[in-house]
């Protein structure tokens, strides 16, 4: 063994968090052992207040704290007739950055894939089904899900899930990104941005 | 503020790690409450457990346990008479994977790097003094410290100070690294490789 006992055993728990390797959750370890007190404490309390804390929102499955709706599900400025549907609390703080969308989110934490064995039971799908029944003025669903490989299969599955319910499914649009090359876009991008050209 | 108040601490203490930027950081905080609370718990326990019962070992500055003398410097195997100088915790533990050195190491908590307002105040310097006036078995002192500007400027320093007091110092060997490719090598590392060449 390399290192004292506390030292080894705190290494191994850096390991576990994504994309962090041997070397790099030895670094870690040591910054953190190199704190004051005070500091590790603090680092140690915001872990454990973040899982005592945090729940998901019953209705949207955004993390939420105080055991009710979140500052999104309960504002009276956000507009119920709208859901975007998102995979993961990540992607709806990608959206929120936009400052563009003022209806409410569903957080379906994951996305189907078979591979992983994800199915549509696994993600919050059924929740959302609910939410459609009880909150009759809702209008409109945007999938707003990453055009992957999984994120396709999930839009797939639930435009042909949700439309008979007789509300309107829409989706992200595809296009060029904002300062994108032409001549660097791959062409599918390019043949997405063709099909869906608009009128200046 | 795009998270709860919770998770925003979090990702704000990860951040304060070494090589981990705002979007590595929620990646963890992320990964982190995914976990199960007994997870939590214990990556929490460890984290405090590495501070309270790691301290300084009193003679060589590596990390210990239990109040007293490190495992190596208590350990009766150990060959007393040299002393092996590095810069940090990692560097020993390097060393100690060759299973090659059987003396004593003393750990200088860095190196001299004006820039940065280190100066040989700021290092383990003066307990290395004292250690070679307390335990005159020591004969010799490796200076392995790495070959940048800082580490350079730091054998320098300590071989002045330390030559004096009638011990050998010996630093460790430039040369081509174990598979290195001579082509690739760069001309500095090659003319020291020559410059230390050895009879067959």
């Amino acid at each position: 063994m390399d290192y004292v006992l506390p030292l080894a055993e705190l290494i191994e728990q850096f390991r576990k968090l994504p994309g962090i390797g041997a070397k790099s959750a030895q670094r870690l370890a040591f910054q953190v052992l190199s704190w004051d007190k005070a500091e590790i404490e603090k680092f140690a309390q915001c872990v454990l207040s973040a899982s005592n804390q945090i729940h998901y929102c019953p209705d949207c499955f955004n993390f939420s704290t105080g055991g009710g709706l979140c500052a999104t599900c309960s504002s009276p400025k956000r507009d119920k007739q709208i859901i975007c549907l998102v995979a993961t609390a990540r992607d709806l703080a990608a959206l929120e950055r936009t400052h563009e969308f003022k209806g409410l989110y569903h957080v379906l934490h994951g996305l189907i894939s078979p591979m992983d064995g994800v199915g549509p039971d696994q993600l919050k799908i059924k929740p959302l089904i609910n939410r459609l029944k009880e909150h009759t003025e809702i209008q409109e669903i945007i999938l707003a899900l990453s055009p992957s490989t999984e994120g396709e299969a999930t839009t797939l599955y639930l435009t042909r899930l949700l439309k008979p319910l007789g509300v309107k499914i829409t989706r992200l649009a595809f296009g060029l990104s904002v300062g994108a090359d032409i001549e660097q876009t791959d062409e599918l991008t390019l043949a997405k941005a063709l099909e869906g050209r608009r009128e200046c």
